[in-house]
């Protein structure tokens, strides 16, 4: 059985594991006042070309997710978001927890469109009542989206300039942040977005780390006393050098910028692999992550010989489903894939 | 100029404010524990047919939604509502500031769909993410609604049934209770609402009073230490006796019909008075306001005389207005306004 | 019976009532917007010799407390306020539930001690710990205090000067202010308060008012958006003229130091009259509140004729009890206590 | 240079860096719902002799403390805790983020004291203003204490008399569990905890993991949706099996006792060698922490060969310093450390 349901199955990339079991014994401070941290916090600021951008280290997307936005916005603030966002849909509530409303808009292929942004704060602005409803503080958004899909750089400037206008922050979810900056299709450098962003983070976990997102700040005047903010939302680690080796290692030789291509080089052989054989892609995603618009007979046919993720039933006739990679797939696996569907070809009727 | 912009332009009804004047010397325990809330709760509950109901006042809606909701709520619930729903739109956040999502339903003048609600709840219990997602745990309607509808008892029965089956807490927001109670298409008593919801509240601020609003449990137990409560939440009144004194008045010799039966008496007439001469009611809102779809040019002469308040644009061409009525609103005026929409007919093209 | 046990017994001064009568049949604006609301902030500018001053009427106290306190602090910092202070003891948790640690110093007859002060905040700084620890952010204190005493403006100024030292926000809670400012030992006015302070409020509820406490923000840059927030906290009072009538009125013709003197008029002629029956008062209060420290058997006996609040019991043979003068405190009632007392001396074995 | 500074300064005990690399290709489902994790979790049912036990995983003492308090305690309730202890001091405010009072008792060595924990719930429970007041809804108490000190099971017993008494849930804080677990004085077994406690947590951080603390539920209905929670307090760990494979790995073949065992003999070591050269040990530690009186002289001469952590001054005279054993000190660190205490024996004069 072939699995591509998740790029996040297996543990770390090896190089990962290897230094942590290599450092295991050294005795370091905690918290991430360690050498490694401090080593990984310089080479994020040269990747990102911000040399006195603020990095902290935190474990995972939502908590980072929630104590970024909750840290930033005062109470009235809202942040605004796709309503597919990952904040929006799939972090249980946490925003909310910290005080503050997801304000949606619509997402297309889980993008939120500048003019639309712009729409809806001049209508709020306008609006003789906003005094009694919550105030934009903040646009979130995904690079790459939920969907696989990419913010262009001109895309990214015409948010930002939304975000100038209106007094708005601008902050980057980069869960999945390796497969965008690999993807054939990208134009958002890290430096791009230590331009355009207040606050971003750099995602590990999804991208080849045990755990792990580095948040960037590229003001480190923003927000003071970060350090104990995380302590206070349960987010700073004990050991905090097992983020600093980690990033540490992701920033050396390109490991980062490997982890994304491999991925995507090999996304990019499955998608091919669909449509030589006559399947229809969902959409166009040009990172790590395919997305086939199955028929019911394709999909229970396939199911008998890969796993890949539901995503959604378009209509009663077809399904869509997710085919992820990551720097944990094989060449073997999909070479695999790809005898499969030449030997399995679509449907003719679709 | 003919002032009809709001319900609660003025003070209170004048029984309440004698009443507050020939009770003010007299020395009372504090919070809420003085006789005259003591009457106020009896009478309340026999009104509701509930006899074993905690009552406790409040002083503002906003107020009142945001600490029922966070206390009936356990974090990791959100409550579903109508997208132009009071806490959706015109609280500021104080349901987000309290940790909760507000789970939001398209609305249909103003309310929510039975069905709708049943889709939305089936497709969050099918879901295979649904324990990294807000669960909903509370319906919250308004009764009138934001547009001056009413919720029939069948629809609102429909409502319980999903409610009931998928666990889901009723909470009726009662701001302008009196004019739906009052209303000629209303068939929601308040015995209805009690067996119906497990909260609900009677409005006093947009009813007569000068605030004040009165929660309604029907089941004592499901609330301990409301009191406490609501202390913390900065709702409790040191004066309590200020809400007893207005709730007891209002209940007492069918105030509280009466303020609503004339109120919608008299929306009853200027509804009447538009189409008569050839208005056109933006909707056909039974209670104490009147809707109406103007044209910009019939917006601009009617503006000259009477105070309408925007309610939006549903296009370049018209303007529609709200009109209210209330217990201060005086058969001089409606006579005018009748006057004078004979002498100003609508506009032939529309 | 004489009751003496509060003053908050009664509605309000009736300069309030027969203005609040007088103006009810008007129509304003809601939510504080009305000219009677904005006479009352021009007038309390104008006391407070802060031309420049943001003036915003809340309804109570724990809700003025936590609303201030909620907004001017960031998550990670805390108040320090004395260990029986009101935010400490009796607001139900409201400070924590806005996310916030109270941080308790130990009280001397109500108040906090500069240099003990000085002393938690050297400590904090110095402690290497302190990254890990909740910051102090604000100095809390009330005018007067629960125990009815008094800063001295020396004693203001030293604490100021630490506040300075250390970047903390200083609040005064005024909930009995007009005693505080009426008392034959008292120095510190209102333009003290707004020069030292950065928020304090002038409370309506204990000494006048219906309902309501004036927050004075003397740069009224400190918090943007003041009223949504105010709104979001429930804290927005729809009718809001009702909080200007009445401020107005106390802020005309001296009607608010009226207030104070008589009462502490009153006080003054108690504690003699405590005296010279060879009672014992607990501490010296110059304020409203006597506090009278009496053997069980003189409480025994006193209680047959008189209702004070029981304060504490200092060890097993004594009672210290409080009793409150306000406006509404008669001469008649005085003269009937010093009348009582004087017939019913202290027992001679303490 | 000899480090007893901390027992994490290292990352984890081998065996579990070996079965994190060895695993760290396998695929499996997210979120804690691996084999691993469900193995883990039996285990920590056996051990504790609670087979119905809910048990999960999360990162770090403060989250775990932060979200078991607040998913535990409606937002009237506080948390009672000894005035040093962790969430009293050293957590950021992480407790009243999420918006809870910890409740101050005096510590003695560490621990709270049974009867003065009876006497404060009945204090409150007959104060006339306790409705007025944070009702205490939880104890917490940290095994060992912040002093290295060890409740005993009497102790323990009594407290939950007192719980039973009050309606109070019981949570044990286990950052170093295996350390009280090992000890020689200790007589409560991790069934006791499952038997006297609502929740309780064993230690992995600070007990030989890389990091990780496994909540225990005793009676598994007593938090619904507990993932859920998880997943908003932004403590749910995408690869969830790394926290499976690390408490299945210290609960095999007893590691988590030998962890436990090794770093108490250590200290038991070290306390003697101190004592045996004259040192007098700041209070009698029975646990893997020694806490050492010092002359500032022997302070002084000890430094510049011994890290040890920083405890308080006393007086102007003498420093308490900590130091730690863990499953990472060696014996020839230890050898090392009772040859330079024979060498450098205590000053005569103290």
């Amino acid at each position: 059985m072939l699995d591509f349901s998740s790029d996040y199955l297996e543990g770390a990339h090896p190089s990962i594991i290897e230094r942590l079991a290599a450092t295991n014994l050294e005795k370091t401070a905690g918290y991430g006042l360690d050498e490694y941290s401090e080593d990984a916090r310089a080479k994020i600021r040269e990747a990102c070309a911000a040399p006195n951008a603020e990095v902290q280290f935190l474990i995972g997307g939502t908590q980072t997710n929630a104590t970024v936005i909750d840290t930033l916005l005062p109470s009235y603030q809202g942040v605004i978001a796709a309503n597919n966002g990952h904040i929006s849909v799939h972090e249980a509530g946490a925003i909310e927890l910290g005080g503050h409303k997801v304000l949606q808009l619509p997402h297309h292929l889980g993008k939120i469109d500048p003019d639309e942004l712009r729409e809806y704060c001049e209508n709020f602005f306008h609006d003789g009542n906003r005094n009694h409803m919550v105030m934009p503080g903040m646009v979130y958004l995904s690079q790459p989206t939920e969907y696989g899909t990419l913010y262009s750089l001109t895309e990214l400037e015409q948010i930002k300039a939304v975000c100038q206008k209106y007094n708005l922050l601008l902050y980057a979810d980069g869960a999945r942040l390796a497969y965008a900056l690999a993807s054939n299709e990208n134009d958002v450098t890290l430096p791009d977005l230590a331009r355009l962003c207040d606050a971003f983070y750099i995602g590990g976990t999804k991208c080849g780390a045990l755990f792990g997102e580095a948040v960037v700040i590229p003001d480190p005047t923003l927000i003071p006393h970060f350090f104990t903010i995380i302590k206070q939302h349960g987010a700073l680690l004990a050991k905090g050098r097992l983020l600093g080796i980690q990033f540490d290692t992701l920033f050396t030789d390109g490991l980062y910028r490997h982890i994304g291509e491999s991925a995507v080089a090999g996304a990019d052989r499955m998608r091919a692999a669909f449509r030589a054989s006559g399947y229809e892609l969902a959409f166009d995603s040009p990172t790590n992550q395919v997305l086939v618009n199955l028929t019911n007979e394709e999909y229970d046919r396939l199911s008998e010989h890969v796993i890949a993720s539901f995503w959604e039933r378009p209509d009663a006739e077809h399904v869509i489903v997710r085919l992820a990679c990551s720097w944990a797939t094989t060449e073997a696996d999909i070479t695999a894939l790809e005898e499969l569907l030449a030997s399995m070809p679509a449907s003719e009727k679709r």
